[in-house]
């Protein structure tokens, strides 16, 4: 369907550009963080302004030449590595890093798209302000890259996923148009929401150049603690109680289980955890508060009130900011020890609220009946998603599992599915689960994807292979 | 382009209906809530079910006849009534009116399109949770038509607009096929978001017949206060003030001008207002805080902070439920007022925050240059959007001002667009603002919404002449 990024194009389309923007390919371009995928690419193009990335996807359109959008290249589900088909261009955004303008007043910024989270963040706290996205791989992933896969974390909860901060987008279409939408509006009803369509759409739609995100008031007061839960059930009804009185000052409610816990002391024993007995659940919760509550008493009471009621059995109240850091640096070393050991299948899944006990209940005795695993659930389980991992027995490494990868995921995702459930949650769809976007979507609504990529990409040069089957 | 609803479609279709589905078109269905447009019809359907909606599209697809989804006919810009082209058919959902499912544990519940706001917010207090969108017509107005139009109103500053309260929908093409989106998750990034291209589309890329909705904590403690602010600017201010101590316990934060409170005098007297001396401008504010907080006296300290630093001269702080909704009543028929009275034009905008009080200004002395008038502006300042309407003076009826309608909104707009504002901020696009789309979108994003259209609705037979020159 699209022809190589090779010699004659790349030599043309150099001649277009200022030089040094088409780099050859280093090796970090081809990488993925799971190790599942190995790319490949022609040329890596590294544009400074957005009219050269209209350039080169003119350019590329026509030629029909396919491109790879590239941010911090931090995705989990390969949509940013083209491992076959025709030699793809790499079109990394990471020279497109300014901060365009922070407006408290406005509680918003501008930012382009290779900007990285960490310093989107930090630009917010200078103005006493808070960009809510927070995730593990914030000091490399970049604005466009989260964007694009409408990126999660663990401050949903409370102020909503990627798609929510964004106010406006400016986006180089495949035929090389942009689309000047870098509004910063509360409220805008003029016509179809084509930025939500584009948030999400993984780069197979348009590449996004700049966004304007929304900054919410830092709350006043802050603090968390860990609390030993005695299963998923009490750790939502421990949810409930904790909205219940405090509504959104919940910022933050992780889910962990003792397999995780345990998977520290084997890969990261330098991590310091809360409880020397490690509890087979536990849960993380964070508060950030009006001016004129007191974090710590309020999580004393929730923990006075959950006992009361049997769902703790154990807590600990951060004493102060070095102490809450610490909690969330066992909640975010438990994706990096996932790593270490070595995954058969990982599963970044939502199911209702409500289904998420039962959810967990009826995968583990699935994989139980087909042999003995390792299961790492834990997350986000006040968003209902859940990353449901599947290890080999200790001692025991990934290596020989690789028949078992796909029937696996198969059986985790068909659980899933007949909850209701999504089988990508916040991680997207990337090439990982092109197939599970066919098999469980719903086919009206992904025959209106095909329609739409259709008529926006009628050569399907934008990130081809990734989402929709080319 | 499409065909009229008349005798031989209309006979063949009522032989593929239950008997009484296909009604003739009482007057109420051809009317808007302004008076601007009328509209024809050759028959009202009104399905009681999801095959029966596939079936009226089917057919009207088949035989390029236009449809005009129609809920509660509330909506402010023509997009629910057709004045002209070949006769349509209205397909109302009202008889689609169930609650099929309320589940407080999982926050969410599943209604029909035809199921009325107050009647959703009612279902979830009784579960002992918060259906949070709230706006004047809610006894009347309908779930496909909110979401439809993506409705605002007065809980958007802190609980977002409709798209934000909607986690699924079930929706019927225009060719009769039936996307099954019933989702009830937090977080699902399966492919494009068609979700949120569907909402705020207007009935002319599907017609909505049940969604799933998000439910939210009841806040603990409620109160609210009125108070006199010196200026636009300093209601901005006090918002800022109000949110870096109280973040989202913010409900509500509502901009009231004098003009309005002495249209209450002329029309509404029967309204009590809360300040004898009618202020030029004043702010009603409302707060949903945690266990443990004192609404009155957060209201106190926030009104001692403002007036410290010249915000405020005189406020009221409501001492109890009464008192607080007799402060709505008085938000609440700044509306009816306005109809009573009958503006010569009514702008529905949205700018930048920190541009408001700019906005006022401009808008304000610009209008000065074109003639005499009085000038009702209010609404939801936290979001930047206000309802900026302007009248005749003292004395004089709307109808000597036909010829300045066009011309008064063209400035406003002008005005809006030149601060990068949105000219349909809650309201949508309709019949009234499909030149302004078309003026002031981006050329590449209304070409997008065109492509989008043409691809999903080849015939154009939804909602003809909406949004979208046909």
């Amino acid at each position: 369907m699209v022809n190589p990024a090779d010699g004659p194009f790349l030599a043309q389309l150099d001649g277009q550009l200022p030089k040094g923007t088409l780099r050859p390919v280093a090796q970090r371009y081809l990488e993925e963080p799971r190790g599942r995928y190995h790319g490949q690419a022609g040329a890596v193009a590294c544009p400074a302004t957005v009219d050269e990335v209209s350039v080169i996807l003119r350019a590329a359109n026509a030629t029909r030449v396919g491109v790879i959008p590239y941010g911090g290249g931090t995705g989990l589900v390969a949509g940013q590595v083209c491992p076959d088909g025709a030699l793809p261009l790499l079109l990394s955004l990471e020279r497109m890093s300014a901060i365009r303008a922070v407006e408290p007043a406005g509680n918003v910024m501008e930012v382009e798209a290779g900007c990285i989270l960490a310093e989107v963040q930090a630009a917010a706290d200078a103005v006493d302000r808070l960009f809510p996205l927070s995730l593990g791989s914030e000091g490399t992933a970049r604005i466009g890259g989260l964007l694009g896969t409408n990126a999660g974390g663990t401050g949903v909860l409370r102020w909503g996923n990627m798609r929510d901060q964004c106010l406006g987008l400016e986006v180089v279409l495949a035929d090389g148009r942009v689309m000047h939408g870098l509004k910063r509006l509360r409220k805008d009803n003029m016509g179809y929401d084509v930025r939500h369509l584009l948030i999400g759409s993984e780069g197979t739609l348009g590449v996004i150049t700049a966004a304007s995100l929304r900054l919410v008031a830092r709350p006043a007061r802050s603090g968390a603690a860990v609390m030993v839960v005695r299963d998923p059930a009490a750790a939502l009804a421990l949810l409930g109680l904790a909205q219940a009185r405090l509504g959104e000052g919940v910022s933050g409610f992780e889910l962990i289980s003792g397999v995780g816990l345990r998977f520290l002391d084997e890969v990261m024993p330098q991590i310091r955890q809360p409880f020397a007995a490690r509890p087979d659940w536990m849960v993380l919760v964070d508060l950030g508060l009006a001016e004129g509550l007191d974090p710590a008493q309020e999580l004393e009471r929730l923990f006075e009130l959950a006992l009361e009621q049997g769902l703790v059995a154990d807590g600990v109240i951060a004493q102060n900011a070095a102490q809450r850091a610490q909690f969330w640096a066992v909640r975010e070393a438990i994706p990096e020890a996932n790593r270490l050991i070595g995954s058969i299948s990982s599963h970044d899944v939502s199911v209702p609220l409500e289904s998420v006990p039962g959810f967990i209940e009826a995968a583990t005795a699935a994989l139980a009946r087909l042999g003995a695993f390792r299961i790492n659930c834990f997350g986000h389980v006040g968003d209902g998603n859940l990353h449901f991992n599947v290890f080999p027995p200790q001692g025991r490494a990934r290596s020989g599992y690789e028949a078992l990868h796909r029937p696996v995921m198969d059986l985790v995702h068909d659980i899933v599915a007949s909850l209701g459930g999504s089988v990508s949650a916040e991680h997207g769809v990337g090439r990982l689960k092109v197939t599970d976007l066919e098999r469980y979507g719903d086919p009206v609504a992904v025959a209106m994807m095909r329609a739409i990529k259709a008529v926006l990409d009628p050569h399907g040069i934008l990130n081809p292979g990734a989402v929709l089957r080319g």
